[in-house]
This record gives structure tokens, C-alpha cells and sequence, in this order.
């Protein structure tokens, strides 16, 4: 375990075969069963890094989503990011690499669609004219099969991603990555390290456990040369207007009885003024500071809180934008306020709606 | 994408390499960079698999627990799981096998511990005298430090864990894996499936995201050969008694002011029936009939619901078991009522502690 985490030798420690960039014997391939069919290997440039390139060329931002932890809703601001900025009237690509678990599909409300083939490569599903999807979601028969893939096969779908996918001309190719540090992340910095990453979005919710692995990410980033352009956290408190609670009754044996209806009609009557309020939960323990403090102890900057809001859920469930969607009044002008933080040249503070790129 | 989600033929495309038990040239070897290696590679059993067998002749019973999405509270209830177990006088392992993300140090209140060896191989970190963790948490010199390591290296520190950690005589070996279907879960399935593995508790939570991806998950578990014991619908509805409730005023530009003095005040004068009552929120979207439902369509047990409960986040976050934490009184018994469904010799409706196995 010496050396357990040193980076970048340990990315490679696994080269990405005689095909690679870093074909030819060094000596880091002491011990790779690979090296001596690398050895003979012609020298040069990976043609598919070529091929990324070249596709890449029309993409003027890429901004990477990350998380250290699962569920912290990192598909869900992916999904709204891309929505905000197909409402500022960019032309969006929303890339999903969650391979084991894509949930951008049915987030972006296109469940069921395929992928086709055309002369340019493959066609990505699009929302609207300036809003393109691709996931592997697209391409599985049957969506409750499970995707049991190790690294390299999952490597090699994200390499046709980049390589194969027409985007055509893109201001932002937003990437929404798996939880963790491994595979996915090691693959898409290699492959898009050559034409610039602008940088990368870090999720996390306020508990302790999931800071843990965000510190990681950061550290992750730094190590890779990506630049944090900042810190999410999200599910920041429940928020909901108490007439929208339900009320329980909870006997001595622990069984529950619901009485909502009795409950509100009770308020009404004795203590109207309750309906002006709003009832708050910190469902995470943010005791310690939350990401606000982890930001400033780790020097990247923190972007806001979003707080919790089950009509995000909902939306984000039904594939819909939470920016016009009514019900999402306790989110959607968080989420607005931080996307205006790092996508600069528009003020977004009272509409999303701009005049163009 | 043919053939995209076929399996075993996919979980082994990229075979473990010389030393594995798939040794000798086969047809699933075409254009396989190692296959010149393999062949001269002496063929019969893996040793690494013999290794592991032995070790675990002493262990018991082996339950994984999975989930599709992360963030759903697996790793919660396997730290919980393990308390209980060891509070019914079980003797118990705990093995963390998320590399990238490992919570559980954390959450059995043992950061910052490390890992020694012996004559008798690595010895665990003890909670009590019957509750022995392992963890790569243990193995990092700085704990904010990323693991950034692809599939290969992930799958030999999870042979090493079962090979070479001396865990002595266990009732229960509990394996938190993390989430998906990719490497961590092929190798943890191929190492132990000589063994026997009793089963495998699924944990998610009700919204539809969430459920997409435990279908996976029973699905991997059906392609491998693991019975599922069960699935567990955790953070289903927050349930917070209205004494405990912060209030806000939002003004009409969104600014929020803290009230709950005054409210709770105004609530104690003008409508005091309603501090006896538990507010109740629908976090997730649960209308389209949550785990439940997914149970009975896809023919596996449906062991319960734990409710979203902020007070076992915080026993969990402080590593410490929600049984002999008096305020988790939300979901101490839900998840009670949950293990004596799996662990049927013992009736732990009353209390955890029972005569011993």
C-alpha cells in the first residue's frame, strides 16, 4: 500500500494498450503482461486521440459534473445546468458516462429513445434543436438489464462517445460522471485532456461522509491539472410551506395514522399565521460547515447551497426543467444564482432567457 | 452495442489475466492482448482462489450489500446491519470494498485507524471483542487523498482483503459494496463464488431514479447466481415530530429569516394539539409505488421501509449503532424489523440482544 494513491503513475499502471499514446517500452511497463506486445507496437499518436480532437474542435466549453459520492444529485444539476443553458439560447451536449447507471435518459424526459447512425457518426437524441443527449441508456434493448462491464469496456464506450458522436458546432458539452476517482474520470481527463476541459462542477451534499469524498475529488482534480470552477451543495435543508406537510399521528406501539386533514383544518382556525411559514429540516448534519468551509479549507471556491425541494425531485423524475416548472420555487432560483456564478457573461438573475451566446 | 448486456462472456472479456483459473488458451481469447502470455501461463486451479477458500472455511454466512444508485444509504445499513449482529452476540465482519469512496471507517466510529499485520495475515480494526471492520479507509496515509485507480487495481486489493485478512472465526461476513455493476461486483462474485454467498440485500430508495437501477441490480444478481434476500426501501418519507420543525419567513425576493421561536411560541398558545403530532414529507417521489411495487413485479422479497430520519444520519455519521442511540426512535425499529426478516433464527422484535448463535 506504499504509495497507495500517488497519481498519474497509478492511472496508467494499466496502460491503455499497444493502441496508446504511450506506446513503446518504458519504465513504467516493468511488470505490465502487455509490454512486450507494446514493445513492437508502432510509435505515434493514438489515432483515436486524433479522432477525438477533431470532434472536439467544434465544442468551445467542456465542463465536467463530478461527485466523490453517489446520490447526491449530481445527474439532477447536470440535467438542470443543461437545461439553463439551452434556455440562454446555447447550443448544449449533455453527456452522460455513468455507464453501470445512466440516469440522464429519463432526467432529460427521453426514455425509449435510440441512437442512429447517419454519414457524420452517431446521432445524439436531441430535446430541443439546441439540446442533445447521448447515453448509453439509448443503446440498451432492454433498460432493466444490468451493464456488468469492468474498466476497459467502459473506457471504450466513452472513447466512442467522444470519437464517434456527431455534436456538431457546441458552446457547452456538459459530462455527467459516476461517483468516484476510477475509471470514468481517469478515461475522460486522458481523452479530453488534449483539447481543454474548462473545468469541473463538484456536487456534494452538507454531511460529513460525503465531504470526505469530495475532498478526494478536489484532490483528484488538482492531480489531474482540471480546474475546480467550484462546489455544489445540494439538498441543503428541506424546505416546504407548511401547508404542504403531511401530519402523522404516531401511537405508543409506533404505529402511524395520518391526519393531515383535521391537522390543517386545526391551523386554519387557531393559528392561521403557521400558513405563512415555511417548515425546514436539515435532513444532513451541516453542524461542521458543510461544503462552505471544506471550499475554504481546500481553496476552490463554493458556489451556493440548493436546498432540498421534493418538487425538483419531481421534476427532474418527469424530465422536466425545474425553470419552468411553477412548483420548483424553493430551488430553482438557487440553482439560478449558481449557474450565474460560474457561466459569466450572463446576467441570469431574473430570467434564463437571454439574448444568445 | 450487440450483445451489449450479455453476461458471464462480458464480465470476463477482459480475463483476470496468467494467473487466473481461465488459464490456457481458449476461443475467448481472440484478440486478447495477453493471450500469448496466458497460454504459456501453467494451467490449474488459481491459488489466489484457493487462498481466499481457506480463508473463508471460518466465516459462516456471506451477505453482500448492493445498491444500483449511490447516495441511497447502503453503506448506512450495512454499518447498522453489523452493529445488530453483534449486539445478538453474532461474531461479525464488516468488509468495505468501495475503494474510491469508503465510508465505513466513519461510520463504525474507527478513523484513523490503520491496519496491522501478523503471522496470521492483516488483522482487522475491532469495534468490539465480535465486530472486526476492513477497509481501504485504513490504508491511506492522508484520508483526503483520492484512490485513483482503475478496475485491475481495485479488483487485486479486493483479492488481497479476502485473501489475506485474518478474520478468525466469523457468523456473519457483511460486504458493503459500492454502487453499480462493474468491477468491485464481478470480482467480489468471482473470488467468493466457490465459497458460497448466502445472498445479497438490495437498498435503494422510493424514487423512480433510484428503482431504475435496482432492477439492474436484481438482474446482475440473477445473471451471477446470488439469491436476493431482499430489498430495503430506505429514506422513505421524513419523519420529524413538529416540536422538532425549524420555521422560516421568505420574504418576496427569496431572503429567508429564521421564526421557529416565534412560531413554536404561537403554536404552544393558540394550537397546542398539533406538538403531538409527527410532520411527515414525501422527500422522494414514491406515487408510481416505490420498492414495493418493483418487488412484486420482479419476484424478489420486499423487506420494509426505513424512514428518511435525521437523527440516524447523525448516529451513522458519528459511528455509532442507531440500537443503543435513543433518538433514532424513527427508524431504530423499522430497521429492526427489517433484519429479523433475514436472520430468522433469532426474534429481535423486543431488543437486539439475544442468547448468542
Amino acid at each position: 500500500m506504499e504509495n497507495g494513491n500517488e497519481i498519474p503513475e497509478d492511472a496508467n499502471e494499466h496502460c491503455p494498450g499497444p493502441q496508446s499514446e504511450s506506446a513503446g517500452k518504458s519504465d513504467s511497463c516493468a511488470g505490465c503482461p502487455n509490454q512486450e506486445i507494446c514493445a513492437t507496437a508502432p510509435k505515434g499518436p493514438d489515432p483515436d486521440l486524433v479522432a477525438i480532437a477533431e470532434r472536439m474542435a467544434t465544442v468551445k466549453h467542456k465542463i465536467l459534473v463530478l461527485s466523490g459520492k453517489g446520490g447526491v444529485g449530481k445527474s439532477t444539476f447536470s440535467a438542470q445546468l443543461s437545461f439553463a443553458l439551452a434556455d440562454m439560447q446555447y447550443q448544449v451536449g449533455l453527456l452522460d458516462i455513468d455507464i453501470c447507471g445512466p440516469s440522464i435518459p429519463k432526467m432529460l424526459g427521453l426514455e425509449g429513445h435510440d441512437i442512429h447512425q447517419n454519414n457524420f457518426g452517431w446521432s445524439p437524441v436531441y430535446v430541443e434543436h439546441n439540446l442533445a443527449v447521448m447515453s448509453i441508456g439509448f443503446m440498451l434493448p432492454n433498460p432493466d438489464e444490468a451493464v456488468i462491464w469492468r474498466g476497459p469496456r467502459k473506457n471504450g464506450i466513452i472513447k466512442q462517445f467522444l470519437k464517434d458522436v456527431h455534436w456538431g458546432e457546441l458552446d457547452y458539452l456538459v459530462v455527467d460522471a459516476p461517483p468516484g476517482t476510477s475509471d470514468e474520470h481517469i478515461s475522460i481527463v486522458q481523452f479530453l485532456q488534449e483539447t481543454g476541459i474548462d473545468g469541473a462542477i463538484i456536487v456534494t451534499t452538507p454531511q460529513e461522509v460525503s465531504l470526505i469524498d469530495v475532498r478526494k475529488e478536489v484532490n483528484f482534480c488538482k492531480k489531474v491539472g482540471i480546474p475546480v470552477l467550484g462546489v455544489v451543495e445540494n439538498m441543503s435543508g428541506l424546505r416546504q410551506p407548511v401547508a404542504d406537510v403531511r401530519f402523522m399521528r404516531v401511537s405508543e406501539t409506533g404505529e402511524e395514522r395520518e391526519d393531515t386533514e383535521w391537522a390543517l383544518e386545526y391551523i386554519r382556525q387557531n393559528a392561521p399565521e403557521l400558513l405563512n411559514l415555511v417548515a425546514c429540516t436539515e435532513v444532513f448534519d451541516s453542524s461542521r460547515g458543510g461544503a462552505a468551509r471544506m471550499c475554504a479549507e481546500m481553496g476552490v471556491p463554493f458556489l451556493g447551497k440548493v436546498p432540498m425541494d421534493p418538487q425538483l425531485g419531481k421534476a427532474s423524475e418527469g424530465g422536466r426543467s425545474c425553470f419552468t416548472d411553477q412548483k420548483c420555487g424553493v430551488s430553482a432560483p438557487a440553482l439560478k444564482r449558481i449557474i450565474a456564478k460560474f457561466i459569466p457573461d450572463h446576467a441570469i438573475s431574473g430570467s434564463l432567457v437571454d439574448d444568445g451566446a
